[in-house]
């Protein structure tokens, strides 16, 4: 508050227009302050950090009353000249902590100067993320010891803190913090930087100045266990990586890996040390890659479905594999990363999503957060396809979620010539409606089989089979061209138009491929596809039913299956509800984005602890309408016109590349490079 | 709130005098609970626990306006029936869960069905301890699962715990009682107990009924560690004992293993792990003794000077060794065991008092908890005296704290012919003021050297020595014989009177014993003591000065040696201020009885803390005064007459027996047995 009697001038701050007096002389980080105007800094006002950076509005601003002229700011003094050589200024920009107030002045503070940083998502339909990381580095000054005056050097430490950050209710440090301490601020020359864990506790100490620190986004699938190393004060995602999750061994699914922990006293444990391993295995790999240790891991958030939470944390997850599937907790938990034995820095921090019910886990709380559902006017379905699908579904008044049980069929198992996503296998068909005859790309390759060239550029792979996407489109290509009925009955009287259709034991399948590996679709397998429409089908209508609707107004289809296949086919097959195509979209992988907004942004940790618990939990096995629904939804829908008429008009997704937002990107490409 | 309409009765609660009207059929134990009786319970009023026994007083109660009739409870239960059959209640007792107001009476209370029951502590000068654990069992019954609201264990847990106990700020749970909550809920049919810290967090889960828990309360000492087992809930001291500390292998004094560090890089590391060993060998020692085991220990509480402290939390002391001697930290720690290597239940909590200054360490602090200057309204001086003596000065308006270096001469180093204190050495001496002959006591034998039978009594050990005590007494007494002079010379011209004082080089020397050990006292002797009680001296009375006072009210002597001195020669030295002699007492192991207060009572550490924070800290090093005082004081007094008319009215300190409370004594029994 200015002095009566001193010499004021007015501050305007863009773009947030606040506005104050300051007495000549105020450094203008120090009227930002005290107007509450985001500025960053790390250094507290030392002119080390440069993140401060401020951008003078030159000019008469009618609209404020006042003239703002380069005269009205100090001169650059010695600080800033020096970062300004050494760092680099921005042309125009000047260090707001060494930068006085002189006069009347408009300041603009660039987005990049801001603590609470927007970090903008690609997709035009989701929020973006606010920077507002757990981990914050402060440098300060410390006091030093006094005979007459034998305080402990944490407690000069806090008292720095508090003077200089206003760290108010700081609960003192870690034991390992205590540790280094002294060395540290000898070292240092009692300036250091310390990274405080949510304002609350001081987790690290190094001497000297600091102004970057790093956090890990965990995505603990079945199969693939992905991570992306951010840094926390930017929001930077500066390396990505993906790993098979080695408790394939124990079963490649879920339920299998139950029944190991029942079949094998101790088959817990040995899951939950592979999988934390993967981890370190995992983390040492995205650290290695920018010259980094795991000692600059001071953060990590984790997502998984059920089970693979469980056995993150190391426990049992036997119950899970029973009714009532009890969680043996469905809140969220800050754990240190050691109580885990995972390789980061001593004192690092892990963020647990909470899971939302015994089959719907992390993950889907992570979908949420990415997909914020409960924060749209619309009424939202988010479906996550993998051996089950987690669908959400509703809108800020009211949110559901629950399991189907649809079975990998999905993912390519239990198809003949069915496999896993990776190079090799067909994952777009396109079937002549008049001919009949399939054509079909393979992943790694982004010619059509039909075109010149196509043999030479897989040669390396060969084809291998199909993937889950590939299966999707076949069918619902084959239903499209009358192949396959409404019933899903293979049409035996078209094997008079093609020789792709042959009779099979008493029915018919439809011959994709020969080669080293034939790719032939079967009665079968589209019956498993039926039955793991129909239970995807039946439980949104059972979510659509609690909730009194008919209709939904927007559909998100997430995870890597959702982004891979094309949303018309979705349609096309009744997998999802009835909805304007154009309000069909596909997520990515918004389980590793949720852990990355957790990541990044603390509020988010407490947003959806808050979501989570206020979810309304369905479970279908005990909803008798859900058998009525899923025998309901085992055919093929009657519109095959309007299909036909929209495959004109929607055009596939566009090919993913490794983005860490919104994208599965990396995730599948890693996958490919090691399958 | 009675109901309007309901039928009503009165009840009066003894000895609290808290009164109520309730609704006839309403439990006595409700009753209590809503009036904020303190009436103790582990199950929650199911009859199982037996501690809500209630006495009904019986007759006319004309200062209550009522009439206490037996009819006016419900009759004993099944339940009581049961308890009674196979716990037994004493006579005329009820079990308050079970017993119904059914019209006007008055119930008591009895001490052992309080929550916070009193341990009594024989010193009258001392306030009695509250029994109020940091950790506390809650028997519960939680909900199953159920498909329909799928929470997980731990949130019905909590939510019982919440609804059976009123524990509404319980922050989950440590994550080892996660990996065994689901078991434990399923093997004890959704009846378990938990152990809660501090009201505010689940730290072990037991499947059914259990009601006990343990502690233990340690003192480091820099040649002994201490140890006590107590029962939480009831206060008990089940089991004590000591054992030496294996640091001495790097030293025998505090500064000659700071040294050690100094000169050996990764000492401190060697030292903190042989802390901690021989910790956990005491801590296995303690509970085999009652047939427990580790796994038992919920909660431990440590003392120690600030480099034992330091070596025991895994510090590098070297600041310590030093000026400004800067404590790493000077407030009090909760920990996990684990983070100690502690071997202790996985979650056991482990509390570390705080230390005062560079100096000044938790052993003092603890001390200031058992004392309780800080509560008094006299003004006491506290001396705890071995290497160095610490000293706190004040009453309830104002505390100060100094440590003086007295040197290790009071534990008989640097002494001639000085010891340790251990079966053999001298610790009593008389020396008769006609004759100049002595005669003396040593450790493990009660009769004179001059009495029947000495020789026979001491042969398996011998006279080995002479121990602080000794030295203190056969100085005092020379000096009150006339032998020493009050400048601290021992007097040539009273070898004509006796040939125990006999010429060594330039001085005179003190023959007291020969034998395979000869015990003499030197003129080097004389002043080592000199030196060490002109420190003591000086450090009281530099605190006197600060506090602007002539005489102190009370003296208290703490500590081992402070406890075996008898007061009168600590007086007749002038090791102390003038003080009338009644008001000077021996507090034992008071560090000692500090840590099992803080075991016993949780909020004693918030109070110690506070306590800590404003004492005023004096650095006896940077006060000029300290010298001058420390010259003044190297003489011995000039008022012999008092002293030997003091010596027929003031007995010797009674014989220490192994009393936890208020006594060193099982300390001291376990060093002579090891010794």
């Amino acid at each position: 508050m200015p002095e009566s009697g001193q010499e004021e001038a007015l501050i305007v701050f863009t773009p947030s227009g606040k506005r104050g007096s300051f007495p000549v002389g105020t450094p203008v980080l120090e009227c930002a302050r005290s107007l509450g105007v985001d500025v960053d800094s790390v250094c507290g006002g030392r002119g080390i950090c440069g993140r401060c950076q401020i951008l003078p509005s030159i000019g008469e601003f009618a609209k404020f009353g006042i003239t703002s002229a380069p005269e009205h700011l100090s001169e650059p003094n010695d600080v800033e000249k020096r970062y300004d050589e050494k760092r680099g200024l921005k042309p125009n920009r000047r260090l707001g902590c060494n930068t006085k107030l002189l006069g009347d002045c408009v300041i603009d503070v660039p987005p990049d100067s801001q603590v609470h940083k927007q970090i903008v998502r690609k997709r035009a339909e989701v929020r973006d993320i606010e920077l507002d990381p757990a981990i914050r580095l402060h440098y300060v000054e410390v006091e030093e010891p006094d005979m007459h005056n034998p305080t402990g050097d944490l407690e000069r430490l806090l008292t720095a803190l508090k003077d200089q950050w206003g760290l108010e209710n700081l609960e003192d440090c870690d034991l390992h913090v205590l540790h280094g301490l002294q060395q540290a601020l000898r070292k240092g020359k009692w300036q250091v930087t310390v990274a405080v864990h949510r304002g609350l506790r001081v987790t690290a100490i190094w001497p000297g100045f600091r102004d970057k620190v790093y956090g890990v986004a965990f995505d603990v699938g079945s199969t693939t266990i992905a991570g992306h190393l951010c840094e926390l004060l930017s929001g930077e995602v500066v390396s990505s990586s993906g790993i098979m999750n080695p408790q394939i061994r124990f079963g490649e699914d879920l339920m299998s890996r139950v029944s190991y922990v029942m079949m094998n006293p101790g088959g817990d444990v040995e899951m939950t040390n592979a999988v934390r391993e993967a981890i370190n295995h995992l983390t040492n790999e995205l650290v290695t890659e920018v010259d980094l240790t795991t000692d600059d891991v001071l953060n990590a958030t984790f997502v998984g479905n059920p089970v693979m939470h469980h056995l993150l944390l190391g426990i049992d997850p036997i119950e899970l594999g029973g009714a009532p599937f009890a969680l043996a907790t469905n809140s969220g938990m800050t754990l240190w990363a050691s109580e885990l034995d995972l390789d980061m820095h001593r004192n690092a921090r892990v963020y647990v999503l909470p899971c939302i019910a015994g089959h719907v886990g992390a993950d889907t709380a992570a979908v949420v957060l990415s997909e914020s559902p409960h924060l749209s006017e619309e009424i939202v379905l988010v479906v996550d396809v993998g051996t089950n699908a987690e669908i959400v579904l509703g809108s800020k008044d009211r949110l559901l979620a629950a399991s189907s049980p649809t079975g990998p069929a999905f993912e390519g198992a239990q198809i003949s010539g069915g496999q896993r996503a990776a190079p090799g296998a067909i994952e777009r068909v396109r079937v002549d409606p008049e001919t009949l005859e399939p054509k079909f790309k393979v992943i790694g390759c982004d010619l059509w089989s039909t075109e010149d060239g196509f043999q030479e550029a897989t040669e390396s792979t060969g084809v291998t089979g199909i993937c889950g996407s590939g299966i999707i489109e076949v069918i619902a290509e084959m239903f499209l061209a009358g192949i396959i009925t409404t019933d899903g009955v293979i049409d035996g009287s078209m094997a008079a138009k093609s020789d792709r259709i042959q009779p099979d034991d008493r029915t018919f399948s439809y011959h994709v491929h020969a080669g080293e590996v034939t790719v032939t679709i079967t009665q079968n397998d589209v019956r498993a596809i039926q039955l793991a429409k129909g239970a995807l089908y039946a439980g949104a209508k059972l979510l659509m039913d609690k909730l009194e609707i008919e209709n939904v107004d927007r559909i998100v289809l997430a995870g890597a299956f959702g982004s891979h296949i094309d949303t018309k086919y979705a349609m096309v097959l009744g997998m999802i509800p009835d909805c304007d195509l154009d309000k069909v979209s596909s997520a990515g992988n918004a389980a590793g984005t949720g852990a990355r907004i957790a990541l990044l942004n603390q509020t988010a940790r407490d947003e959806i602890e808050q979501v989570v618990r206020n979810i309304e939990k369905i479970e279908t096995a005990v909803e008798p309408k859900f058998q009525d629904h899923f025998v309901g939804a085992m055919a093929f829908p009657h519109k095959t016109d309007d299909f036909s008429k929209l495959s004109k008009t929607v055009t596939l997704p566009a090919p993913k590349v490794a983005a860490p937002d919104d994208g599965d990107g990396s995730g599948r490409k890693r996958r490919r490079r090691r399958g």
